[in-house]
């Protein structure tokens, strides 16, 4: 979640600024944030759209119904007035992901607040046909979050009640529109956190994050949400609640479906509570810059941070010289914190424990170690906050510095770690002089943010690129979505990552849950498989 | 799993001795083993049995074919002769579990050599209509991994090679029927462990696990199998591959089914290859064992070492004093290591981490500040590796000193931390001097083991146990089976812990994915859900 880190707000104000600049022109500069613009589809969404880089139709599902007056009464009956939207500038907002690639039409806006008006939504829709679109901070990159044509969107922002938390066994319950800054925050005061965290986190519910199970910057240590969720409630699109809300850390009890909800992006329920095991805060933080002379360094340095540092370890990034490049001639403040000599790779390690002496002399001590047996040929400790802070803003600052550099394609993938740079080289083979190739990312989650920077969009560069990363990550067994999601950009390149079997029985499953296809139609599975009554 | 730790061998040898000896008489100390003896069906299988402390009967599915001389042909063309095994002494142990409660009468034992075989033989026997039971070391506690009837028995014990090994990322590939020890001791050699450690690992098997979701020893460190599982392939009842073996800490690339299979006890599909991401080996470990005046010290212990252990705390194990006079009075060799006075609960903290010494000063540290804020009373750090070995006898020697004290209904209940306790206090109640209540357990996982050792098996007892442990478990939103599993023993009890809509859901996805139910039929899931054509 690179692109949300810290910069979150000031990147989506200016962000929001371009974009707004840029729908009324043709200024190529547009298309450094959806890589071709939108279809035609977007101003006579009943027709269809084109999406992402490789254009895409959707037609609207036919056996859809279009909201009428009955509809909005029935809403207003059991939500209130003030619970049913249907003023054009709030619409606006919530047909629009927030890096405004992707436009629905949506006539109609629901806050339920609690989850029996989730289900009688649900319910009513399921009988009527109407199709929904469920929404939390709407923070999403792949238009997951967005209508597509004319679906009800159901907001789940006020339902943001923290509803327990246990201090023995930190397991926090709460309903799913509770904003993760304000769970951080809650847990914070409790002497706890929370195992994920992202810089959308000021904007972002946890129940979105549940149901696109979010990495972030905690993965490495904490593990994914597969592994914290405890339990949830779910919303089926007949409106049935599934109470699977356990707090219990062991529960062999049947099958645990909870995990189907994890990830699929409302396209199975809408979770409406979830519970978390969170984490003790603890006192201790360190942050080394260093640099590694070539991508083998890196990894063994990975290896040996696991080993040495072992249970303080709490992130392992990196990137290459490309990407410090960039951020030193684009981001303004920053500078290189071991300006010596050009190195041709940067790592990142921060460590969080218990105890600030011994956690920084087993730092100080795995450093000198790496560096004596060569893994790294320079390197920096943080000696205060504001150091530490400088250090992550080179490392957060690569998606900002890139977005400032001009045109950019961007890839989101999961590699074996020891193959993982290879794309970057390769990528750099085939593009010669053309374009500027960088390579950062979540080193010790096996996560690379690729990034082509070119001077303009250029249909040659793009069938210089795509598919061959797609078909490259597929070969080495990687994923075309590292940590955002299929949503709608990336629904029918599921096959790249998952067996035909694998998305059949997906598919098979979503017809189980949703017979009908309400729940955020369109996105996930490829629409090939998609085909309901 | 404590029945299995350390002492497992041992403990299997007497065990089977005892039971094979009661078997044949009516001596009430078989009921310590099943705590009711078999049913009439165990001599015929083809009406019903009854199984578990409340009676069940279960008619065998009449949809199901009987094995007939074509069908072993075809399976000795498939497999060869040597893997088709109707040896009746080999039956006979693969038709028992090794607690000696439940006892199936297959006539046919398979041991296929890679994916496709087992492929093959799924396809046929669905398409036959023979009911399969998936075996894996055979180790489970609930009559999950051996027949009821006459199923066919598909031993995954061939399919046993390691297929990579990452070193950088940690990640682990193997087929099913690799030995966990063998893979522990595969590890050992490379500098990791498994994130997995259980009693029975010298027997069960890496797929047996994954498919039970076993928790073991380690969980309060690296979190449960579904967090540390990356991938795996599964075979359909219909023969269909599912190729879910994925190597990624983050892919988000659709459903993420491999959850299903984690769990279900081989009721949805046969594991065949896991793809487990395993911690680096840590080189320092330290052990305390403590004492605390009451519960509520234990659990403030609990908080406090989450907090100030943090990162290295890799257990936390509570018995009372109870569990301790049982350990004492019927295991050889066992002393108290706090004998200067009685103590009401005894605790044993385990911390793995990568620096002896500021491992041992931290934790040396954290006991003085527990003393002098009272929550411990007593306490004593192992200065050796038999020190170490001693304290973690007492705490593992507890299942057989239970067994050796005579007839004993045992209970294995995920309980949140705060009320674990009280249910203990409430049995006591109950029972008066009848029995002896005895509560010992994975605080850290807040697991408890609730024993009842009584002079002799008594319905009246049974009676003031049965349901209220179970109505008990189920009011504070407990689990009836925190680590076991439901398997045969279970299946109908699984509305203690789970809602109708959820058990419902589960029935029609295990209809969607084995839709004439040959896979572990009768296991899981409640018989009245079960019915197939």
């Amino acid at each position: 979640m690179d692109k949300y880190k810290v910069t979150h707000r000031l990147l989506k104000q200016s962000i929001k600024s371009l974009v707004n600049r840029q729908l009324t022109s043709n200024n190529p500069i547009y298309r450094s944030i959806s890589a071709l613009p939108l279809g035609s589809g977007g101003r006579n969404p009943q027709l269809y759209r084109s999406f992402g880089s490789l254009a895409t139709k959707v037609e609207r599902n036919p056996s859809f119904s279009s909201l009428n007056s009955d509809d909005v009464s029935y809403f207003k009956g059991v939500l209130g007035e003030n619970n049913v939207v249907q003023d054009e500038d709030r619409l606006e907002t919530a047909n629009i992901d927030w890096m405004h690639k992707y436009k629905g039409s949506s006539k109609l806006l629901l806050f339920p607040r609690n989850t029996e008006e989730v289900s009688k939504i649900l319910e009513y829709c399921n009988s009527r046909r109407l199709a929904v679109v469920p929404q939390g901070g709407n923070t999403g990159l792949v238009g997951g979050s967005v209508p597509v044509f004319d679906e009800v969107i159901i907001n789940a922002g006020s339902m943001n009640k923290i509803i327990a938390f246990d201090k023995v066994s930190g397991i926090l319950v709460c309903e799913a529109g509770c904003i993760l800054e304000n769970l951080i925050s809650y847990l914070d005061n409790q002497g706890f956190i929370m195992p994920l965290d992202l810089g959308a986190k000021g904007s972002c519910q946890i129940g979105g994050n549940v149901s696109t199970n979010a990495g972030g910057l905690r993965l490495v240590r904490y593990g994914s949400l597969h592994g914290n969720v405890l339990g949830l409630e779910a919303v089926l699109a007949n409106g049935d609640v599934l109470d699977m809300l356990g707090t219990l850390r062991k529960d062999n009890t049947g099958y645990d479906l909870k995990h189907l909800f994890i990830g699929s992006e409302g396209s199975l329920g809408i979770v409406t509570k979830v519970s978390i095991l969170t984490p003790p805060k603890l006192s201790s933080v360190n942050i080394a810059f260093l640099a590694c002379e070539d991508y083998l360094s890196c990894q063994k340095l990975l290896s040996e941070a696991k080993r040495k540092l072992g249970e303080i370890l709490s992130a392992f990034e990196f990137l290459d010289s490309h990407a410090m490049d960039l951020v030193l001639n684009h981001l303004e403040g920053v500078r290189n914190p071991l300006p010596s000599a050009v190195h041709n790779f940067y790592v990142l390690i921060e460590t969080t424990g218990s105890d600030e002496s011994y956690d920084k002399e087993k730092l100080e001590a795995f450093l000198l170690h790496s560096m004596e047996s060569g893994l790294i040929s320079d390197g920096v400790l943080a000696q205060d906050i504001n150091q530490a802070s400088s250090f992550w803003r080179i490392r957060e600052g690569v998606p900002e510095a890139l977005m400032r550099a001009g045109p950019v394609y961007k890839y989101d993938l999961s590699i074996p770690v020891e193959k993982m740079y290879s794309l970057v080289e390769e990528m750099r083979l085939r593009l010669g002089q053309s374009a500027n190739v960088v390579g950062y990312g979540h080193l010790g989650d096996g996560n690379l943010h690729l990034n082509v920077s070119a001077p303009r969009y250029d249909d040659k560069i793009l069938a210089q690129i795509e598919p061959y990363v797609y078909e490259w990550t597929s070969k080495h067994r990687g994923s075309i979505s590292a940590e955002h999601g299929l949503g709608l950009m990336k629904a029918n390149e599921i096959f790249y990552s998952k067996s035909h079997e694998t998305v059949q029985l997906m598919a098979s499953i979503k017809k189980l849950l949703d017979p009908h296809g309400i729940l955020n139609p369109y996105k996930v599975l490829p629409h090939s498989l998609c085909s309901y009554s």
